[in-house]
């Protein structure tokens, strides 16, 4: 028998949870379920008293981490990113190994040597972005290569979204992930290799930086690049590809508006706002529009016209009218910063409905040469959500994850130390069960 | 006999020791200058030696610290900001009071109950800007209130420049203070209140969002806002006031062409960027230039002409060709930000001559009503550099605070706990004694 930990029972758990309470019977697995709100551990594992249980967990306690950590064969994990470290010393301290989907922090890339030491794996990145795309990319890479072709270009991007049938406002979007990450994405300075020119796109001009992402049957969307395209070149043994973008996807249309707050500064979280708990939404949106010289008694609506150039019936115009931000309802948050009086106004008009689904989008854009032509190859995976629980976002961050489990506990793994994964070891084994599961690519 | 410890001897320190030692011998003073560099310390006495010592001062070395704080009757500060609280812990633990330039830190203001009770001051803001501005609004502001005024608008912006008769560069513009605080000046969101409504104006904007002050026999500047105008409207007693901004002086045009490496995102301090160390200037510039997506391969003098929206013989474009960002000579830089880099740049190219003098502008602008009527009132203030060490920065930062540390150990300070010069028992002697030493305000 063996024993797994799972740590965090939170939205992003259902499929992680249910694969591995569904092969726990054949592979022999006792499962305990810990969370910081035990009642949803214990939701998690109804029905399934006999193979798993339900704990408080606290990752920050050292005695409680230590403890369970003690008492398992494997850690896995969708804490918050933050939290992964503790869970990992408790890991080297007491030989055990782990498995997040989240990106490898410097504090957890200290500890690789002491890992390698102990024969321990500590593997990371294997959820959907980062996780998926490294998989899918790396077969696509390695295969490439294997024929003696030459990758010149490597663009991928991928997006949470909400699924067609549920696309239901002017802005093609509703909160499918942690809101405070959307209205916080891309602060920085994005840098990435363009025709063998590094590329740095400050964050106020982020979302101009946009290119058209088309895939079949979904149509069009709107690619910004990530934060760091750059340091996954060596990762991928790409170091000296002339082209490398990583970025996120959003439908058509919603960049442009989005740049809005951005260029208005709504979107800071340095700060908090004076007042902010009288403000109302229109305060909020006045306090960032610049005077109109020409017009100093202007309206709210004249001076956001004028600042984005449109008329009332513009596109962009029309979608910011729609969140409300003209309305004298106050939002009633103390000492907000600009960015969670913008998120709060957002969760209310970008939220799920009871019975939304949500769509994942990826597409990794290949050009290379072989045998002295030209080539492209596309690949493209679109997931869509089963149900409200059931997310497509759940599915494509946990099922990568709770195959990796599987495999590892299989003995199917020979790493130790840190590590993503971009290994055949794991992307031939994980794709080709994702695929049974419905997660496919399909290549042009 | 009083002992004073004047802690920093660095380039504003000139003035600060020059009047302490001047008033040595008929106060009965004793003076220990203290610095990380002891060689500095001691080339500020010479000739001074009966009244005055040079010691090595390490703020951060407790020990060093107590024992040398321990011995005097007053601490007077041009330590850099951070290192304050330091010495300022030590004064309250050994019983003495301190005066210093720097702003009120949290920690300093945390100070403020233990300080009371032991009946000490910690003084605070008491150089130019934060200092004179605060010492010449006040007395205006008192006086205009006393005469039962209402106060519309308050208006304040200072600027540290280069004197006319060495203003040789297109810019307008050498460093005669800190770069790194050049550089890296108004990120974040600027705060302010017009007309009774906040205004936020981030980063991006900041250098657009700009006003024309007018110096009488100076000519024109451009004035931005300061990070935060808003605290200080209670700290000034102007609570309900509609209209108050604290801003920075510039050159006219300045900021126009600052604005340009705001935009491309090259004043970003946030990450190194790949392969510094054999980075042009040219590639540095070329970084962040956008694409022209009707000519791919333009030069980076068609791309920056296009960004600009300019012709090579416009005055931007002008400007940035004179700092040497077309040139492909290498900044050997290894691990630089896009902000180090363009310090590195503009330090060979601002950098004072031998002989350069600097000067300091500032001006209030108040705009209030009196028996119904309204006026205005502009008090300004330029200052020259005597010599490239008895600069203009040097006289109005380390004047205020030397005369401030007079009154106190002549017992006319009858303040204790953490404290700003906004009292008449503060300004009314300082601005008296700065106008006998050429430091005037002239209103109109």
């Amino acid at each position: 028998m063996k024993k797994i930990l799972i740590l965090g029972a939170g939205r992003s758990s259902h499929h992680l949870i249910g694969y591995l309470l569904a092969h726990a019977p054949q592979q022999n697995w006792q499962l305990t379920i810990g969370d910081f709100d035990q009642q949803a551990a214990q939701e998690k594992i109804k029905g399934h008293e006999t193979r798993a249980k339900a704990i408080f967990f606290d990752a920050k306690d050292t005695t409680c981490c230590e403890q369970h950590i003690g008492q398992t064969d494997l850690v896995v994990s969708l804490l918050p990113p933050a939290l992964h470290i503790h869970a990992a010393k408790a890991c080297i301290k007491l030989n055990k190994s782990m498995f997040t989907a989240s990106y490898v922090s410097p504090e957890i890339k200290a500890l690789d040597a002491e890992a390698k030491a102990k024969g321990l794996l500590l593997m990371n990145e294997l959820g959907l972005d980062p996780g998926i795309d490294h998989l899918s990319a790396m077969k696509i890479i390695h295969h490439l290569q294997a024929q003696g072709a030459e990758i010149q270009s490597f663009k991928s991007y991928t997006g949470g979204l909400i699924a067609p049938a549920y696309d239901t406002n002017p802005w093609n979007y509703k909160f499918t992930w942690n809101p405070r990450n959307v209205v916080l994405a891309g602060q920085g300075t994005a840098r990435y290799i363009q025709n063998g020119s590094y590329k740095y796109v400050p964050y106020h001009r982020l979302f101009q930086d946009v290119v058209t992402i088309n895939v079949a049957n979904y149509g069009n969307f709107d690619g910004y690049p990530n934060r760091d395209s750059l340091s996954y070149r060596s990762v991928y043994g790409l170091d000296t590809i002339p082209t490398m973008i990583r970025g996120t996807l959003r439908k058509q249309g919603f960049c442009q508006a989005w740049d809005t707050f951005v260029q208005l500064g709504m979107t800071d979280d340095s700060f908090k706002m004076e007042n902010s708990e009288n403000l109302t939404y229109r305060d909020f949106l006045h306090a960032f529009l610049p005077e109109l010289p020409s017009k100093p008694q202007a309206t709210t609506e004249e001076k956001l016209a004028a600042f984005l150039k449109e008329t009332p019936q513009g596109t962009v115009y029309k979608k910011i009218e729609w969140l409300g931000l003209f309305a004298t309802t106050q939002a009633n948050l103390p000492q907000a910063s600009p960015a969670q009086l913008l998120q709060h106004l957002l969760e209310s008009k970008w939220q799920l409905a009871p019975q939304d689904q949500d769509m994942i989008v990826m597409q990794h854009l290949f050009e290379y040469q072989l045998g002295g032509k030209n080539y492209q190859l596309t690949s493209s995976m679109v997931a869509m959500g089963d149900d409200p629980q059931a997310t497509a976002m759940s599915k494509t961050v946990g099922l990568p994850l709770a195959i990796g489990a599987k495999l590892f506990l299989e003995g199917k793994i020979n790493l130790t130390g840190v590590h993503i994964p971009i290994q055949p070891a794991l992307y031939e084994p994980i794709l080709a069960e994702l695929e049974t599961l419905g997660i496919t690519f399909v290549e042009c």
